[in-house]
């Protein structure tokens, strides 16, 4: 299984750059290989601009367009290129990062805003009256499935059903289906350390090997039941669940999960 | 009334540019004070590091120590003491913004990430058994009201009730709830433009009008009632809300809005 690892945390001996290692001590020590995006170490740039599409930039800047030009040409700068194709050559991603703000840190949210470019990620496919192109289920990262390993201040309760920061599965929709799934990543359900920071390090023994655990397991572990967008499942051009498809009075985000 | 527009978007002509620089005239028209926050144009850095927290820093860096006691010293960076200074100024915000990859762009976040530091946004306030820190309704941001500005490339129905996306106010619901009332700012209902990639310069006269019309009565309009923390809604220290308050059969974020 060849494992992406994509970090986003500064510190080198905090608990998600520990989980970081453990990820690839496990992986490598189980005979997989493992590549990974360290965006602190990369100094990676956060921003996207126009210096990201080179004489493809267009005056005035619109982003789509000139990034599928780049993109098209082979002339998105390097370090784009490179998370790219280890996207490509990756069967599994793992991302590992802190909940900042209930969001993912900037610097994160910077690698999906200048990685995942028109007509790799997103402008692909035709659209007809059964497609709305290839998203949400088919698309460029088809056959891959992808982990998100994340920690949160608070503690569990506040991320329930009732919880005041609203539910975790909730929070991390809009990355798990919002951008994973979109280019046509299966997602496998999240990793998630509550209360990292009140942790002891009497805690951390038990914690590696769940993670141990989880990790050993990803091939057979089932992923979230996303429903794909061109089959059946939703009324095209208006991309709406049809009706009578939900179940247990599902509403909200939780439609879009098949049961 | 004082309002601080925080903009984020590279291309001034873009739609997002038009609509700030409406914003500006339309509020300084009608005899408020605006301030602008381009964080393109200032080469916003967006990427939190040990860097922000100067000889605060520990080691291991630890973000949350480090920009608490960084900001109790009055030792947080230029950039972001002068950010924090424009919120308590501050009556309204402006957040004006393009949705990519359903949250906001990487450099808004790195805005959020930096300024939002401890002991200025978050770690205020006591905890005892009736309250769990000022926050969610109260903090250092009472008494300000926030409106989110922002446009879409999809359709409206794509982030309908049904729709692929997802609701629009759950989509939003992290920063308007978890960012912006986590301090104690009230959030007006947001402006949204879909389909802005799709746009016809036809289409802008009516879209401007409604604009204006939305800025001209922000301070007469009624905020999304989300549920304070500490004033009985919610099992402390759980924070779950309490059973029996639901209406409307609501779950998930739609939880902590009251009806």
């Amino acid at each position: 299984m060849r494992t992406l690892i994509v970090y986003a945390h500064p510190e080198p001996t905090s608990l998600n750059g520990s989980l970081k290692d453990l990820a690839v001590t496990t992986l490598e020590g189980a005979g997989h290989e493992v590549r990974v995006s360290d965006l602190y170490a990369m100094r990676w740039k956060a921003v996207v601009d126009g210096d990201d599409f080179g004489v493809h930039a267009s005056n005035p800047l619109q982003i789509a367009r000139s990034s599928g030009q780049a993109f098209d040409s082979g002339a998105l700068t390097p370090d784009v290129i490179a998370e790219q194709e280890k996207l490509l050559w990756a069967e599994t991603i793992i991302f590992q990062f802190p909940l900042w703000w209930y969001s993912m840190p900037a610097i994160l949210k910077g690698w999906v805003d200048r990685v995942f470019s028109f007509h790799f990620a997103y402008g692909v496919g035709e659209h007809s009256d059964t497609k709305y192109g290839e998203r949400f289920g088919e698309g460029a990262l088809t056959g891959r499935r992808a982990l998100l390993s994340v920690t949160t201040g608070g503690p569990q309760s506040h991320y329930s059903a009732r919880g005041i920061n609203g539910p975790i599965d909730d929070l991390l929709f809009p990355f798990q289906h919002g951008i994973l799934y979109y280019p046509g990543i299966e997602v496998l359900p999240p990793f998630v350390v509550y209360g990292a920071d009140r942790m002891s390090s009497d805690e951390y023994p038990g914690l590696a090997d769940k993670f141990t655990e989880k990790l050993l397991t990803l091939e057979s572990t089932d992923p979230i039941a996303f429903r794909p967008q061109n089959f059946g499942d939703y009324d095209i051009p208006s991309l709406r669940v049809k009706d009578g498809l939900e179940s247990n009075g599902r509403t909200g985000f939780g439609l879009h999960i098949k049961h």
